[in-house]
């Protein structure tokens, strides 16, 4: 039995908070919202993040982080990528060199464009960092449904031991030693599962969106490998895998996002109705940026950018993307 | 104005021809069912293969074989992949050798385990062959969805000139010279979509599925590299973008046959109420014979293969499939 400490209780935390519960362990979660830790402390829910879910006994939610974290051997950070330096911030100095930290938001920081392990890395040096990913909708990793995930870090042995916490019978963790790649695949795959939405949006079919998710693919590799990825990984779980459960599922906030903007809403009217933080909104301009930075062409995240940010309108967007000259394929 | 004949009238040579009348050509249609025919001709409609929609009076169709290619400077060989060495034979001696055969088919040859533009140059040795593949379900095509697909060719000289006659704003034509990688990719994918359509049935999330996905794309880059393909071709529209569009769309008649399997059908069962030809079932046979001599890996079309032709129970053989022991995700 371990002790484990998740610092959000946001619905995909709160799912694998009551994964490790159910594999033995003794977790505690931290929320800044009072009325969830009430909700789970005294109605063993969660109904602001994740409905019809009953969150075990052994599962202890706290408004006060030094109590939720206190003896744990792992603290998952379990918020939105923007607030993923805040957090580790706040635990600069109270957590010993052995405390595992494991991340699983998706993003990279806006403005300094690191990676979310790099972020951890300068608050909490001494500490090493794993990072989970995948196919995981919250929705279905809280039912059983069987998942697969991959678990990466800089110490791969760190890894291998969050691999044996999270795995069972439905839970299927893989390790890659590709950080980077499997860093970069998670956060650019919200950009395209935004657009993906837009074209759901619009109207379009399930050919257009296949083309799309296709050329999607293409940027995430070009990009990726650009940063120091590796291809096989963007090929695998943490790219083409969470790129297609993204972008097809009814569970994706980011799909939702873009549908939103698709059939008319401004950017902020789609953020509001969605009511959730849309981690491929932030992402868009991140890599709209690095994109100009290191020259390197992604044309969905160009259009989606200028949708997005510059008033374009969506459907000469799109119609512009569908009516370049005809080509090769593989270019 | 070019004169096109498409041999065989089901959905998607149907909508292929409104779209090539459309274009601006003569079109002709031969189907060896008279009420098809009659169908078309009379009610400008083709109830039996697609439902609602007009067909434009351009197009004329032939239950006699010899008048549907009288004078056709393309003929497209709009059949199932089992009939495709009969239809080219029945060509034979019949046309000259500057008519382009372009091929709609996907999978390989039982028995032979020939590549489909392979037979058809057994059959007619002196005509350059086309193959048209990529995510375009029928429904969708005839209803000028924007689509894309890839053409390919030993002489892509007239694979270019097939991209000209197809070209239109709502569908998009690349080339791609890797014929091998587009024939293989374009047969492997229905193999894949069975199973999805099998996890589907048995009651499993999105997450589940993208996992399969994901797995039977390395399947697909596996074996295509083993017979000659290209990487980028399986990562392009004809491998994943048609991967993704038949693993999730509610048109894919490959899925729809694996899900009444994973509901508990027999296979003859599943065949038989989806009604046309699954391609995906024959596809299992014929690839499980090449993997086992090839000594390639390909647990999904082993344990499909199993499931379908061994009577081996769907739920064993899918929990075998997630509970194998903890692994690296590169291997």
């Amino acid at each position: 039995m371990k002790k484990v400490a998740f610092l959000g209780g946001g619905s995909f935390g709160t799912s694998l908070a009551i994964l490790l519960a159910n594999n033995g362990n003794k977790v505690s979660i931290y929320d800044r919202d009072i009325n969830v830790v009430k909700d789970i402390n005294e109605n063993r829910r969660n109904d602001k993040y994740i409905k019809n879910l009953l969150i075990p006994h052994d599962v202890t939610a706290y408004n006060n982080i030094d109590l939720a974290i206190k003896d744990a051997e792992f603290i998952v950070l379990s918020v939105p990528s923007h607030v993923i330096r805040d957090i580790s911030r706040q635990l600069k100095n109270k957590i010993s060199k052995e405390v595992i930290i494991i991340s699983i938001a998706k993003g990279i920081e806006e403005g300094t464009n690191l990676r979310l392990s790099e972020v951890i890395k300068e608050e909490l040096p001494q500490n090493d960092i794993v990072i989970l990913s995948g196919p995981s909708h919250a929705e279905e990793v809280s039912l059983n449904i069987p998942t697969t995930v991959v678990v990466s870090s800089e110490n791969m042995d760190k890894a291998k031991i969050v691999q044996d916490l999270f795995m069972n019978p439905a839970f299927r963790v893989y390790t890659n030693e590709d950080l980077v790649g499997v860093e970069i695949g998670g956060a650019v795959k919200n950009i395209i599962a935004l657009a993906a939405g837009v074209c759901d949006g619009l109207g379009y079919g399930d050919n257009t969106k296949a083309a799309l998710m296709t050329r999607g693919m293409a940027e995430i590799v070009r990009i990726g490998l650009r940063l120091g990825g590796k291809a096989e990984t963007f090929l695998g779980l943490t790219g083409m895998g969470d790129l297609i459960v993204t972008c097809t599922s009814i569970h994706s906030r980011n799909r939702r996002a873009g549908y939103l903007i698709g059939t008319g809403k401004t950017t902020d009217e789609a953020i509001k109705e969605v009511g959730m933080v849309v981690e491929g909104i932030k992402a868009c301009r991140a890599f709209y940026e690095l994109k100009e930075k290191l020259d390197v062409e992604m044309p969905i995240t160009d259009i989606l950018y200028k949708i997005l940010f510059k008033d374009v309108d969506v459907k000469e967007a799109v119609s512009h993307l569908m009516e370049r000259e005809k080509k090769s394929e593989i270019y």
